[in-house]
């Protein structure tokens, strides 16, 4: 069975990011299922319309995400309707509930074009949406494969916004999906940091190799931004072998990675932190320059983060280095605002004024301008504390001055996950 | 002639975000030139191969990203080695500027596998890969139609990582396509908030109406979190005539949109804050709650910032909104923390630590729990102050926590806009 994803818009094609095809084929992979194509087309009838008629012909369920809107290129549901010679009809509730969704939000007269979202195949079930206006559509359909052949096929049409999309998917799709479902599938993933992707590929390779002869088995490698994910799936008939076979590939890449796996599946740095933290019911502060407030955000990022975030302080300026963390103006001047010493009086600053148990401070130089031969864009130093036991330790991050800020907001959160660790021991 | 990409990795099947579309369709959207189609496909050989031969027999030039690394399943250059034919061998130049990078990081000793990188095929060109190991490659090609007829045609093999990617697509794929520009095209972006999609619709339809038929000009609209981008493209002979088109029809739009309009093209919310506040010489401090930091990330996402940034507090907890911002216990025990009051309350706390020109505080529920009746989640109050005069606005926004604190973070962003828009009245 041929599982086909067709992303309608031409802004996936012209710039926006396109998060369909990770998200869909990811539930499907986990369903032990696999997409096999994905296409990404413009909103223009022509091309889409050529795209769907080659997805009609080839596969037996196909995925349409995008196009469902209010606005002239909104043009997914008529072209669906035209290729498969499907009519169109107002569906009066629909109708009601996109009047509703304004209402709620303050919005007594929207605009007309919105009756366009309540155009709905003949035939179809309305899939609703609960983060949006447009609803989703799923359609059985007749196909003549020649004149003696019919066959049964399965479209959705599935609005562009991911929000909107993600959860339709999950309520509407998956449950359809789940009859098709061969082979049980079960996936690991492990977050490792702290080590480079071939060190990883190194350590982890005699036991990929010791499996490469085993179909059921696959691996998956792949990093970003110092964070390095490794991805076993396991399928089968026996979920308790599954099971078996995953926790034995899983202890043999603790053997070797330690501590540099710092979670699993939908764990998050951040939440990983988050969690320990508030298990040892400790707090944290922050103090940033260079990161200007990311550090903060991560660490508030998931809810729950009131019950060990303090506070943080951005202290962009010399000036509000002295003012909000008491760093010496002679420190300033003598070895600058990046250096050791000034990432130690930070963290002493913000230690002083939070009394947190934990504390990072970051001060750098995130470029594109400001760097010297002495201190090159890159160059971040990183505090962390407890207890008044103070340690900066030395960065020099390649890329833009984004990358440079993100890696050094995960590097800094690895240091206070390490940080936690040692206080276990 | 066309185009073709083939995003290669099992990864952007199963939960990895895919940036290449995007980014690629775009840059060749802005030279005239379009994508045919976009095909994400595993990093399995056998699917690989079939993508790959297709794309061979259909296109003049395929572009490859992905599976140049050092692990185990890149197999981008094998691959096309087998479908092209052609062999590959060891550049021992590569290969010293691999354990170059490393030296540069301080490592000695890359894992032996990075030799694999330096794996070229035979009269390929080499593309230096200046943020990363893995080298593009460039390889021109007879192709047989049939057995009379050959023609030549293009592959390029890019890496993965978008900002290895993007610097050799802009580098060496550009200066290729620009020999196969036909007409000349130019596009204008324009950036808007503060209005509903449906409602931006509206306004511009009758000006994409009455342009309807002509078609050198195409338009798009694309809503994300708060924000609004109308895409006006236009191609033609002479460019002269094509700077006239664009000129009159944001003509039409500033006339209908007015100030809702904050910038063009590559412009950001945050960018066009800062600028306005370095052009008229002021500066702005943050006091946050739910954001968590977000707001001052964003305004120190831009190099410069520290001309106009001051400093930010991020006081998520009640006690450290008391000690740092002097927010009355009393007004945090009669309102509670997400109110008017506390607002209101966090701007002169920050104004009067910072000194800074504006000020923006925000307090909310960013959820998924801490909702009432009363106070729901998504509720959010946002404080803006220009020299001692405060204004705190309520806003209920709908979604996950990342969309609420998202959304509250560009609506901060444009009531400070609309502050400093004012000022210059």
């Amino acid at each position: 069975m041929n599982i086909e994803l067709i992303c309608s818009g031409s802004e996936l094609l012209t710039g926006k990011l396109n998060t369909h095809a990770g998200f869909i084929g990811g539930k499907l992979n986990d369903l032990g299922l696999n997409l096999s194509l994905v296409t990404t087309v413009a909103d223009r009838k022509k091309e889409f319309s050529a795209v769907l008629e080659d997805a009609v012909r080839r596969s037996s369920v196909i995925i349409v995400t995008g196009g469902l809107g209010p606005t002239f290129d909104d043009i997914t549901v008529e072209t669906v309707s035209e290729i498969l010679n499907v009519d169109t009809y107002k569906d009066e509730s629909v109708q009601k509930s996109i009047v509703q969704y304004f209402e709620k939000r303050g919005i007594s007269n929207p605009a007309q074009n919105n009756e366009r979202q309540a155009q709905i195949l003949k035939g179809a079930k309305v899939l609703e949406n609960r983060f949006g206006t447009a609803p989703g559509q799923m359609l059985h359909f007749q196909y003549n494969v020649d004149e003696n052949k019919k066959v049964r096929k399965t479209i959705f049409l599935l609005p562009g916004p991911p929000k909107e999309m993600c959860p339709m998917f999950e309520e509407n799709v998956i449950p359809f999906m789940k009859s098709y479902q061969a082979k049980i599938k079960k996936t690991l993933v492990l977050h490792i940091c702290g080590m480079a992707e071939s060190l990883v590929d190194e350590k982890i390779k005699p036991t990929i190799d010791y499996l490469a002869n085993n179909d059921d088995i696959e691996f998956a490698i792949l990093a970003h931004k110092y964070l390095i994910d490794v991805k076993v799936s396991v399928s089968g008939e026996n979920e308790l072998t599954i099971d078996d076979t995953i926790k034995n590939i899983n202890q043999e890449f603790i053997n070797v990675l330690g501590d540099n796996i710092y979670g699993y599946n939908s764990d998050t740095l951040e939440g990983v932190v988050q969690k320990m933290l508030i298990e040892k019911k400790q707090t944290v502060s922050v103090a940033e320059s260079c990161t200007g407030g990311m550090l903060a955000a991560k660490l508030t990022d998931t809810a729950g983060s009131s019950n060990c975030f303090k506070m943080s302080v951005v202290t962009y300026s010399n000036e509000s280095k002295m003012q909000l963390l008491d760093v010496k103006n002679e420190t300033l001047e003598k070895f600058g605002a990046v250096s050791v010493e000034t990432a130690k009086e930070m963290l002493d600053g913000i230690i002083n004024l939070s009394g947190a148990d934990f504390a990072v401070s970051i001060t750098g130089i995130a470029g594109p301008g400001g760097g010297t031969k002495d201190k090159p864009v890159g160059l971040v130093y990183i505090g962390t504390s407890f207890k008044g036991k103070n340690e900066v330790n030395k960065f020099l991050f390649l890329g833009t001055r984004q990358d440079i800020r993100e890696r050094a907001v995960n590097v800094a959160l690895d240091c206070l996950r390490r940080l936690i660790l040692k206080q276990q021991l």
